[in-house]
């Protein structure tokens, strides 16, 4: 092909794509290229060209519960390309999409025990699924805020007619409890007149009040404009924060913590109701908070998993005010915890969910948003929309990850389960013997973490920095990498937390070379060797 | 495989992928099914499961420059799945998304005849990318804001030295020109107090000020959280409303419009200085209008061309302003109208362009966020992320897109003018023989539109009921789709619109089978025959 100009890589081609970033990896040693990946493996370019074998327990921050490329989902794939299957085929029907939402049903009706179906909207990552998690969300609080505007204009109505024909009259306790000071006019007709604008503007100034969104402390749901607010770490969120609506991060695992913010946040209209020839105020919730949206296991922040009792809390305090639960398994979900959903585990019922990663079998870029059938607004179909979602491609491939997924009787959530089981073991053995550097070991499956103790204060200088700049997990990876060949990364909301997500293809021999790592590690923490972390240096 | 449960389609599968949708699709026809995808033709489904080719206008909205799978793309595809291309390899290098922002610089700076490179940040759908540029504009605002802040405290300090060293005094203009109405203190240390103490008041509540995008009216950005706010349609925008930013919208190329919503939309910052003397206020601009934001032609807001005037104006007057201007080249770009650009044929100059749809070559998911060096923020590499951006197979598959693009000395450009031309032409004959039925036509290249005059009025029942219900369009849409085999959909804001972009490939054969489906419907609503626009019936 004769291309105007080439794009081939050039010796001297400047750095326009992140280069602040670059200078980030090369600083923990992370600065490495990959060129290959196959099941559990990523490959590495090394100095001469030769490919280097890495495990990866990264794993595509859990996009890979089957491996890098696998056999199947690669063969499925050219197999579409040959049959040269639609991408681009929007606004017509999409059987392959209906198809998919169904088999996510099957799955998900099956784990919950429950017959009620959730109807799917598809997006692109994750964080768009969470956007349309968010718009949903709102769309059905303005439509249950109007409804409940729309009762209470009619209990006016009705308490009109009972006073007007005599039947009914303002008392004290009405007038007073509606905040007023004046004195009350002597004519009911009169009186009520007063007491209705009164309550009218005061509802109009709690409907008027901005939705707000709860999540747990440690919630990471994306980095897009409206996600981003549900995200608890500060660098990422703060600054944007004039752009969105806010969230209030609730305390993880921590009893009352839930009622007491919903106590805190939430708003009332007030109505009226005739009792015995009193003109009495009716209480009526106002939707004021949006949704409750968290992960079952927490990825970004940490490897925190979300106790039952916690679940419990929120379900129960999130039905009571008619809020919605928002179940983010992104990352958690698709079986790499041993069930399809890590929710499912902690005895949560989702109202929404929201799935991606795994579900693009680690090649195409799909996700979805399941809403249950009796909090499901059909209009919203008819208003949100993406250019490249639903596609064909994608939701075949999707289809043929729950193939894989469910194959074998269900094969996959026991791998994961036992993989899990085994790898968590080794981490648990590790803190017991260097109790002193490990502090904890968390998580479930194939989403593990191990926290190391704070070494801002440790002896060796490079550590001792590397603590203080927040940068101690980095140090690690860098380490592990380039010492062990083994990939993996801090949490980014917790730093002093590795985590791991392999695929379900981890051998013992993936988890003894992990073990020999974390072991080095921990030696040269606690001081045992004279020589420190690995700084960085290129492939050998 | 022997699955847990299959997930192939049964007779009796539920709809749970977007029911309603669904239901509008049917009520227009439109509800077919296409099975393969070649070229400038999509397939669809017949009663008997034949095949039926249907000339494919709609173009992925814009996404199909080269066609359905291409045989390059597809072949490219399948070598870098035969290769074990990784796709997730987050947290490395990424030398092949290096290369694309190279070789975009490259296209980009030669068209614009400039040298100033521009920074690329990866995303996975055109809205993803505006999302981006949103947070971007917000990042580099609030830092922007924080300086004039800074400098305005410099200032309240220099006044300061100045007073209370006896080299100046604070008179009468300046006290008023605080606002100030109380008198003056006689000892001029003591005016300055109250006077700094006022201004701060004052710059604080302006620096509190949200911030505001602007937008021409008609503007379609995405439907996240974010972009759906600038967004111009209120249908899709109306109800998140409290969810994100506000946009003003300005009145397409309307002289002086421009100016017009910034002056009243900016705000200032009040400083000091010190001349003769005499302590003065100075004004400072206000971040406040975070950025301007545009597509140089319309897509969803009927194929609305903005005029070269247009665009000089929103150029000067947010320079003056140091906005950023947004360029959206999601529809538009990557050659559409016969340049790489549209908006460099209008002489407009992007600080941020976001590109995306024809990029991934109809196929993979990609788009970027170029942001040009002077206004570019290193640190939002350190706060926003993806997960699926920037990878291998993506970032592989665009590359080669740009290859062919501008493969044989921008053949692709050249040919999206020359077809684009034929195209239009043909358009505007239909036009100049139904001027009673066809009000107007409008694009460039292969970013046409044919608007309708309003038929509310029209006699024939069936068509006035359509144009009535705002889907007179639609109508058109399912009788030529289902009369003439064409698929076409009016501009989802502009309903009277229909729009066609096809790709590089059309044929003077496919041009005319569009002539005579829109002449057929021109027939129709002038009323020469009585038979109706088809009304929904399974594909033949």
């Amino acid at each position: 092909m004769d291309a105007m100009n080439s794009v081939a890589t050039e010796p001297d081609e400047p750095q326009l794509a992140e280069p602040h970033l670059r200078a980030v990896l090369a600083s923990a040693g992370l600065d490495v290229e990959y060129v290959r990946a196959e099941g559990n493996t990523l490959h590495m370019r090394g100095e001469d060209g030769r490919e280097i074998p890495v495990v990866d327990f990264a794993g595509g921050y859990g996009s890979l519960l089957l491996g890098h490329n696998h056999p199947v989902i690669t063969a499925y794939a050219k197999q579409l390309l040959d049959a040269a299957t639609p991408v681009h085929a929007q606004f017509s029907l999409h059987p392959e999409a209906n198809r998919l939402a169904v088999a996510l049903n099957r799955i998900v009706r099956r784990e919950l025990g429950d017959d009620e179906p959730y109807l799917a909207i598809f997006a692109n990552s994750g964080a768009e699924a969470n956007e349309a998690a968010v718009k949903h969300a709102e769309l059905d609080r303005v439509l249950r805020l109007e409804a409940q505007l729309e009762k209470v204009g009619k209990s006016f109505e009705a308490a009109g007619y009972a006073v007007r024909g005599g039947k009914a009259t303002v008392p004290d306790t009405t007038w007073e409890g509606a905040g007023l000071t004046a004195p009350r006019p002597q004519d009911p007709t009169e009186a009520l007149g007063v007491l209705v604008d009164a309550l009218t503007r005061r509802n109009a100034e709690q409907a008027a009040r901005p939705p707000v969104f709860l999540a747990p402390e440690g919630s990471f749901h994306g980095k897009l404009v409206g996600s981003v607010q549900l995200t608890h770490n500060e660098a990422y969120r703060a600054p944007f924060k004039s752009l969105a609506a806010q969230a209030r991060f609730v305390p993880v695992n921590r009893p009352g913590a839930v009622q007491r913010v919903i106590d805190e946040e939430r708003a009332s209209l007030l109505g009226l109701t005739v009792t015995g020839g009193r003109v009495e105020i009716r209480r009526h919730e106002a939707p004021v908070i949006c949704a409750f949206i968290l992960e079952p296991i927490q990825g970004e922040g940490g490897i925190q998993e979300l106790t039952r009792e916690f679940a419990e809390e929120i379900q129960s305090a999130c039905a009571a005010i008619d809020c919605p639960v928002v179940v983010d398994e992104i990352q958690s979900g698709m079986g790499r915890t041993g069930t399809f959903l890590a929710s499912s585990d902690i005895g949560l019922r989702g109202d929404y969910y929201t799935l991606a990663k795994s579900l693009g079998g680690g090649l195409v870029k799909t996700s979805v948003l399941l809403v249950r059938e009796s909090r499901y607004r059909g209009q919203f179909e008819l208003i949100h929309s993406s250019t490249f979602a639903k596609d064909g491609f994608s939701s075949l491939v999707a289809l043929k990850v729950l193939d894989l997924v469910e194959a074998d009787g269900g094969a996959v959530y026991r791998e994961a389960g036992e993989r899990g089981a085994r790898l968590k073991d080794m981490l648990h053995a590790v803190h017991k013997d260097y109790p002193e550097v490990v502090k904890d070991v968390r998580g479930k499956g194939l989403m593990l973490g191990i926290e190391f103790h704070d070494q801002s204060d440790a002896p060796a200088p490079p550590v001792q920095e590397a603590a203080r700049a927040g940068l101690f997990g980095y140090l690690l990876a860098g380490h592990l990498l380039r010492g062990h060949r083994i990939r993996t990364f801090p949490t980014a909301s917790a730093a002093n937390t590795l985590r791991f997500e392999p695929s379900v293809l981890l051998t013992d021999a993936e988890i003894q070379q992990l073990d020999t790592g974390l072991r080095d590690i921990c030696d040269i923490v606690r001081g045992n060797y004279g020589r420190p972390l690995s700084l960085p240096a290129p492939p050998a």
